[in-house]
């Protein structure tokens, strides 16, 4: 078996392209990928091992595990990182002069041991050109995220089915969970840095929404046990109760990111204005959010339509305020752009971000729409389809 | 609401008193807390921040998020790690010469913005003393494991009904994951470093438990797409084959670790007899397994065990093998020690361990046990107690 599939390569080859274009910009002649998110990236499969990128011309990708890949001109296996300065002489490379190395997804330990590799050269850090490359997604990587919205839109469609009479939230997950899994999904989300942790998704309750939590979520919950701190606390769904529902979209090495709301019985009238307020958000940055837009005009705008219809106080949280209102997404749940007021990013065509503007309820819960969308010339294009009103249990 | 509970704080305090331990003998002065799992250690719940450790005396918490802890002498709030030293000062403690960060277990780019706020002060590897702690756990912390053992085994007792005619490992798979979260599982798993990616855990059934994985489980599998390439694999399970279940043990921030094989239908000889050798290795290692004892000899043990029963092709794997039968186990699924030929570590009381010496039997699948010890005067301790003879589906 090849280690990179042939029909995927030609893809993998537009991402390191971009990856290139960008180490030159920052005057790097090479860059070592050692990361489980940026070898997927950089191969499409998981494999233990490093992907060395020249500014110019082909890589290489060093192999150290499993066994069984077709040994070809650029994959070589190794048995640690310490082989790969002389394979590469071998491979007649020029010794690199100043190398990138992921500062911001290495542990610093592993850091310290691949500089060592080329002592001779500068050391800075890559992490940046290869946020910057997966921001904007090639035509397979989009293709594999509209298979994610589809299957979590198949999933979210057998949601109320889920639900029995005196369920506790965390119940109710537990279902939802079985249904997300048995349509496909991986049961693990990738997250980039150490402020994710997170089991399948989140389904938060009445008021266990306005529960502060230490993660970087834009909702929080307490959790079931204090080392896990967010998302469902255990208690039973009471009637005027909002459940939001923003579970795991990941169905392959990619992810979509999708939340709605479900509610018992009646909910105030507040809640379902609060609501309404996320959709007109949400169509508003649909139209606006063409290439060339600032980051940092969507997070604006959301922020300047909930103050005008007076939810300023609820929004992105009640007792802990989120700062931002959604994220990119893609191999890693958590990617660029970070759509806040600080965002210095611009919108760019094949972008893929998760727009969530929430508001918390007190006495009723949380509230509000997520949808995973594609920048295109027309603007935001939602790639989770499914119905956005809240639906009864 | 306290950030460390009135009950909870003498034990943290041992584990505290511990880490001072190694740090003196390091010759550190301080040592700043920042990963999760040591965040956790160190204050018994998950919080954003950072914990300051004087090599005697108190330490400090430092709180960023959530909100809403009582404020006390030793738990102050901060908007950012670069409030420690003036807050340090104020409260007299002195400024430190040697201070220690978690090199293995925080990102490259976290731990040079630590190292700047003692910029007189050399920087050393704080996460061994940190390791070498965690390797005893406190009376509370084997209480809480005991705890997971009890659910784990619970859950497993239901595992035989999960099985419906014609189902694939992955069905199979999903209907364990849930009866798991029913009895309480988190269904997170924290490990350390980057290889060890996983859902809640482990199915591999007949051949596919031959297929490598780049990842450091001892058994491999496909896994259902390349992003996660290990375990289950989607195909359906076959009379005369094995199906090797190593679910999540992580009920609270612990966890226990345990396999326990099934098989449809009659299985071949050479498989039961390595199933038993597998018991056999056990037997033995709980005999000869007490503080002093060097964690390598059971390894050897093993394998020579294993070779004396002509399975040594088998062990561990059998196209690709691991060079290990066990390891640490708490709060992390992969702590300290690591049982190989290589470990230089020492059996200790109150040292926790996952042994689990198992074949991969070509045809079948993998046989063998894993269960998880805690290491006692009179040996190791069992404490995933369940039948360990091969269970018909």
């Amino acid at each position: 078996m090849k280690l990179i599939q042939d029909e995927i390569k030609p893809d993998i080859l537009i991402r390191i392209a971009s990856v290139q274009k960008y180490m030159k910009e920052e005057g790097m002649d090479a860059l070592l990928v050692a990361s489980n998110a940026n070898i997927y990236y950089t191969a499409s499969r998981f494999f233990r091992g490093y992907i060395y990128i020249p500014s110019s011309g082909s890589p290489v990708w060093f192999v150290i595990k499993p066994v069984g890949y077709e040994p070809e001109e650029d994959v070589v296996y190794i048995r640690k990182p310490e082989n790969i300065p002389s394979l590469l002489t071998q491979l007649s490379l020029p010794a690199p002069s100043k190398v990138g190395y992921e500062f911001d997804s290495l542990l610093y330990s592993d850091v310290v041991r691949l500089k060592a590799l080329f002592p001779d050269a500068d050391a800075v850090n890559g992490s940046k050109a290869l946020k910057r490359a997966r921001m904007i997604k090639t035509p397979w990587e989009l293709q594999r995220m509209k298979e994610d919205g589809i299957h979590q839109a198949d999933a979210y469609r057998q949601v109320t089915r889920c639900y029995r009479e005196n369920m506790t939230d965390l119940e109710f997950q537990i279902e939802i969970e079985r249904i997300l899994r048995l349509e496909g999904n991986l049961g693990f989300i990738r997250t980039s840095g150490n402020l994710m942790e997170i089991n399948m998704g989140s389904v938060i309750a009445g008021d266990n929404a306005d529960v502060p939590s230490p993660y970087d979520f834009t909702m929080g919950g307490a959790g079931v046990d204090p080392s896990l701190p967010g998302g469902a606390n255990g208690k039973r769904i009471c009637q005027g109760e909002t459940v939001m529902v923003d579970m795991s979209g990941s169905f392959n090495g990619y992810q979509t990111d999708m939340t709605r709301v479900w509610r018992l019985g009646e909910i105030s009238g507040l809640a379902l204005k609060a609501h309404e307020c996320s959709r007109s958000i949400l169509r508003k940055c649909e139209e606006i959010g063409k290439p060339g837009l600032p980051v940092a005009s969507l997070y604006d705008l959301a922020v300047g339509i909930a103050a005008d219809e007076g939810f300023d106080k609820y929004f992105m949280g009640h007792r802990q305020q989120a700062p931002f209102i959604g994220h990119g997404i893609g191999i890693e749940l958590n990617e660029l752009p970070v759509v806040t007021s600080r965002s210095k990013d611009i919108l760019e065509e094949g972008m893929t971000i998760a727009l969530e503007p929430k508001f918390v309820i007190p006495g009723v819960g949380a509230v509000g729409v997520e949808n995973t969308y594609v920048v295109t010339p027309d603007g935001l294009k939602a790639i989770t389809v499914f119905p956005e009103e809240i639906q009864a249990l």
